[in-house]
């Protein structure tokens, strides 16, 4: 790496395919052969072939990513950043979505995590919206995970003395204040940036666990203060995501027709470049490994029928996460809460309900959600997306409220449900029979006698523009 | 309290946050110290501060609220209210309604009782409707409620001599003309100036009774000539009404972001003002009190499972109303006609469907619903919203109207299905299997393929415009 | 009644309620006392007060309504029709119609009854629509006549030897092309100038049956002809139809709170104004006097439960019809089609199959319907609207294309199921499990999620305009 | 036939009902006595009497037609094809369809089966789309067909080793490289003007199977390298589908009333046009006699029930496919998916399954609906219209693309489910419950109660004209 600094017009000369030079941090890299390698496309790349391209880099690497990936050779020394020609924005979106900041609700408008959705949508760049939002195939599973939920129904306890309500709990020996924490979740710059950071302080401030990304990060853990390792293995592979994909690809120039065709470079959305991570051989045989390097509890992420939790039990795991990792890889899988229904009857069935510690993600929006999990077996649930959205939407004081918002419906609703504290949740104040009705994505319309018939109409109002 | 009258310009000094006069009826009170513990928030008082408040005061509050929660010190005393000047009324939404009532239809377009919530809407104020017509979280139940009553299904007795019908019946020993009652609502005046005055008058036209609310006036009751003591027992604290906080929230100015965000003042809506009647620890072990001090029939309302019914009998109560309370507490609770379905044939089953009088309230609508009911063993059926609606749009004749459509419906509908008196309604004349079909929310739609159906049509004409 | 006949400007003089008369088919008849009597309400009648009143009345009342219902005294004599007045027609619908009917599309357009429909309800007036077209209360047992046939699904067998297809049959002895018969309607004349006419000459032409209304003309039925005696069970009172009612509601003028209020005046609609015909006390024990005045085969018509089909053949009747009058009774109350699955098995098991034979009727538009009746044991199935629709829409040869458009449907679909004749028709040939799935009549959504979701897209055209 | 070039101005002479020639591929025709005999109705051959009518003739005709159907003697023979006037276009879909290919979105657009087929309906031409899209009836069945693999849900295995994916399996003994085939599909030229040839070539360089329509060649098959016979059973007389009859009755021109309506001329659509190769006396007693004529293995196409498929088994067939046709021949019969969960256990209990290979087609869309029909017990699968629309809106590379994306689905989805090699695909990996829930088309819905509810909102931004 030279020690002389290079200038803004020294890169400049390096703008195409053939040679291309990038600046990231103040440091410019020859990415040239690297092009057709990038999990991103190349496209993507060469938009700023000649140019500083941190702002774009950020979000969607993590901080080492170069060092990791590129070789030193390619590592071509410190930029003088003054000879650097800053261009003229001329990114419509950014104006529209400053506008639309302008225009915000305020955050006491948010009654619900539903609404912090609603409003991230509004104020999020299309590409982090679409990776954030964005799930399996035609998305079935990750809205089933959410309407899921609805299919379970209470069974109420009347007169029961509720002036106190206690909501704390532990999981995996740690003592909670409620039982959710904040799930892993990647990317978390493309909505703040601090990203995750600020999820974590948030899970400080209100005595709630945040559960990082750990699987890289194994042996170090434990002496950062890991409470556990995470697992993920419902990911051999990443899933494909229509809207993720879609969003990429009309944010580059569509200019791929024009391009002839034969350099076919398909870009995958943000989900694809940060697969690399992923070992689609990891199996059972390999968890005798992790348990022989660390004295952490593990868990494993992503288990989804009763086979696999009677696996993992007989392979001596302490807990598992029943997880379809939010809809996000393989479509038509059943939600967390319905496997959940089906595996806990067995286990108590079969003395097993005290051997491991079950915990459920997907869908949760409301503290009834938690409470159902935990009526059901559950010993804790995660909680994801809504808490990206929070931040995105309202950066720290945005999770911290959708936290407060969770537990003032928790304390609400076990009065409601008449229990007092967690251990009185049990499943005789759940009905689930309706995870038996199906989950049909949709049936077909009769349309030809639909618009036949001639729908019933109230009064009218005599001026009828109005109603 | 002074003698003297005080003048409007003396009240209108104190107009802050750290002296807050306001005028009710007539008389002064100094509510600087209250304003923090008001139920409905500071900031709505603050908007009256220095002048008189009587018209935002009276339909949220009972009469004697200021007497019993503001200490006499506080109450300063009469004001010479022709020294108050007359504010120009800057309320555009009072303009609006008073248009959109020249324009409503007649009340004999009203044909039944969901047309009284059609008109409803449209001429209340927004937070007067939005009070009324919230549920809890989803509204799921509050909506399940109606639609569980299209599950049950008749399998009516044709060929029999239906030429005279009798619709009267007793509840709880009282003779009534037709199996409903007006159940307890609060805020009456938000829909009209009168308030439940009017909902008990049509009651007693029609020979139906209206039952108030009870629980604050046990002992004195009795001799006010009540029949029995309604124990409200689905609320150990108010729900949170979503939509009845939104609508609050946007009624008082959105400023929330303005003041800074260290005062935080969140506005509940007229919901929450109500609740401080309410006692959490209130429980089973309460009971034999309350049957100690009346020997009026003791009623347990809001009875939601098979235990708590069979335990209301055990321990010697009268009757029990099943009830969610309208969808307002708990979200995906069941409906009172789907726990009434489950309930009577374990009753029959123990012999015990003599032992107590079963009501149930929620979602009615038509008087085919009171007949289910009845058919599967309710002694009658509780209706609110309803008469709230009819009475807030056209007053005492819409209550009338609604009482007498439900009368010709009931009429009718026992001749159809082949009953002449209550006592031929039972269970073999309705199909209740419906019950067991679930209540799914949602479930996800198939985007992409309902999309790039080409939906079927009919003929065209050669109008296109027209159809 | 005087022989000299009357002048239009007497007539004319009586133009009040305190002095009402009015002119039928060149009569004039004083209405003044029966104002109040009048089934349809006084105001429609006071609208032709001292007018020629003929085109309002022919659609609606039967010839000889006049003098059956009104006292000799009242009829006044002949009027000098050349002395009246023609009016100006100000009838805005008349022209919208007269357009309409221009832009019509072919007969050769209509391929399927469902089409038919959609053309009546653009060319008929609104009122006569309203007619045919509404159903009781919530109209929900009106739409699940046709949807419940959804709910049969075929096992259709292949390799079977279909070059020649027979659909013929006998229907209680009588020969027929096709298994259907035209069910009886009332007020054909709303549709059509020439009634229920033109339906029986459509059914000669095709080898079909016609169902007349026979209930009034028991005795005189047999000369004429009369294949069997129909009795009407399902109807003790005519149900409530809100459509009917408020379509005629809002065609006479809304003046109704201008009126004061002070005479109620409940206008029914066109379905109420037909009642008279009915007996609500006709029960079980009048069946033998039918038996003992006529040597007719006798159908029930109206049966809706097991029970009744059986006491039925117990009483030693010919036939029954299972119906639900169209849906036009008393809603929620199953579809033939499911009464029918449920009462075959029965039959059979109890060795009943061969003793009474099935009819059913609603909701059948197409031959799959027609089929799967018949596969579940009826002997034929009746279809009244459709008929009238086409009939309204494109007169006499609408019908005939109707019935043609039923016989090629019928035809394919026998080959298509593996069945050369209607004896081949059996219950291996469907499978009726999707009737147990219930028929909710909608279910909560969950408005906040699916607002919050970000719907999947196809891929996006260059001209977004276009897509 | 004469061996002189007729002239353009000669065959223009005979432009009427009453002479109508044609011109085909340069020939000469005399049509007149044909035309009440043309499948497709006289008045689309009428619109080119005495004109060239080849570009119509071509996609909806085989090649040798006119040799098979028309006698010789109406064969006039060559035209000077100089001395036909070139007409000026007047086709304004030609021109529209021109200006959306310009607007068309690019190959790498499209990210799934659905996608083709959104772009296919924009740029087809209507009746083309028509043709292709159009179900029977209501189009339930077609629908249906799709919608119930999302009855089917997964039950994933976690910690399988998957790194390498082998998709690979054999169909009737030959090797291919994933477990789908090419259905055959009638009328490719109305995508496309080289038609199936471009489907065939896609097939074989994705190593996959195109399967031809064979029932009218047996004989000639086997040297041409067929590898098996396929015998449909499900199209004894074709389907009548509406969209497809409404889209070419339109299509002429709408004079039908006009010509006075003495000659009836139902035109009937594309798919009347080719039912001539139908013989609806076809059964089983024929089956042997197509055994004796062939070694190649014998396929029944369309087999719908389970006594069907023993029936097969039983009389030797060596592979039936399970399907209804693609929903295009008799509604309301259920999805081959659903029919195969029903017969693949019974196969088992008898010890039968590896008796006859069954493939199932119909509503397959994602590599997902392949998964599931092997682990029910399915040897592959056919895709007919994805791949039509594929080549319809991108012709070759289009296919190919379609045929890429279902392999990439395939590895990744393997991967997700767990399973490493076609055969671990089994009936304990998917939950078939769901099908069990019925497919009810369509429930009524509570229209007046859904209008008066006030549905749930999201907070607002201040710029509501944004939200």
């Amino acid at each position: 790496m030279s020690s002389t600094k290079l200038t803004g017009a020294t890169i400049a000369e390096h703008n195409s395919r053939d040679s291309c030079w990038v600046i990231v941090h103040g440091k410019a890299y020859d990415v040239t052969d690297f092009l057709n390698e990038h999990p991103g496309g190349s496209r993507i790349i060469l938009r700023y072939a000649g140019k500083d391209a941190t702002d774009a880099f950020d979000p969607v690497h993590p901080p080492d990513t170069l060092n990791i990936y590129l070789d030193p050779s390619k590592h071509l020394g410190y930029v003088d950043m003054e000879t650097i020609q800053k261009e003229e924005s001329d990114d419509p979106e950014k104006a529209l979505i400053e506008h639309r900041i302008k225009q915000m609700p305020p955050l006491e408008a948010c009654y619900n995590l539903m609404d912090f959705e609603t409003v991230a949508r509004e104020v999020m760049r299309k590409t982090s919206w679409a990776y954030y939002s964005s799930g399996a195939d035609d998305e079935i599973t990750m809205r089933e995970n959410h309407s899921a939920f609805h299919k379970v129904w209470f069974r109420p306890r009347v007169l029961v003395d509720v002036e106190s309500v206690d909501m704390s709990t532990t999981m995996l020996g740690t003592k909670v204040s409620i039982p959710f924490y904040v799930t892993a979740t990647a990317l978390g710059k493309l909505g703040h940036p601090e990203g995750e950071v600020v999820l974590t302080k948030a899970a400080y401030d209100h005595d709630v666990i945040h559960l990082d990304i750990t699987e890289r990060i194994v042996r170090h853990a434990e002496q950062r203060g890991c409470k556990a390792v995470f697992i993920t293995v419902d990911a051999p592979q990443l899933g494909r995501r229509e809207k993720d994909m879609r969003s990429k690809f009309s944010d580059v120039e569509s200019d791929v027709q024009a391009s002839g065709g034969s350099s076919v470079d398909r870009s995958q959305g943000a989900a694809r470049a940060i697969s690399s991570f992923i070992d689609p051989s990891l199996s059972w045989k390999d968890i005798p490994w992790f348990k022989s390097i660390t004295k952490m509890p593990i868990i494993l992420k992503g288990v989804q029928c009763v086979d696999d939790v009677l696996r993992a039990i007989d392979i001596g795991v302490d807990s598992v996460v029943i997880s379809n990792h939010g809809g996000r890889q393989l479509d038509t899988t059943p939600s967390a809460i319905e496997i959940l229904a089906e595996v806990a009857p067995i286990l108590r069935a079969r003395g097993l309900e005290g051997q491991i510690e079950i915990y459920i993600d997907g869908g949760i929006r409301r503290a009834t959600d938690i409470i159902k999990a935990l009526c059901l077996g559950a010993k804790g649930v995660g909680i994801g997306r809504p808490f990206l959205y929070a931040m995105s939407a309202y950066g720290a004081k945005g999770v911290s409220h959708a936290m407060q918002l969770l537990k003032d419906e928790m304390e609400m609703n076990m009065r409601l449900i008449g229990a007092a504290c967690i251990k009185d949740l049990n499943p005789s104040l759940v009905d689930t029979r309706g995870l038996l009705s199906g989950h049909s994505g949709s049936v077909p319309v009769d349309s030809l006698s639909l618009r036949a018939y001639d729908s019933l109409q109230g009064p009218r109002f005599g001026d009828k523009s109005k109603l």
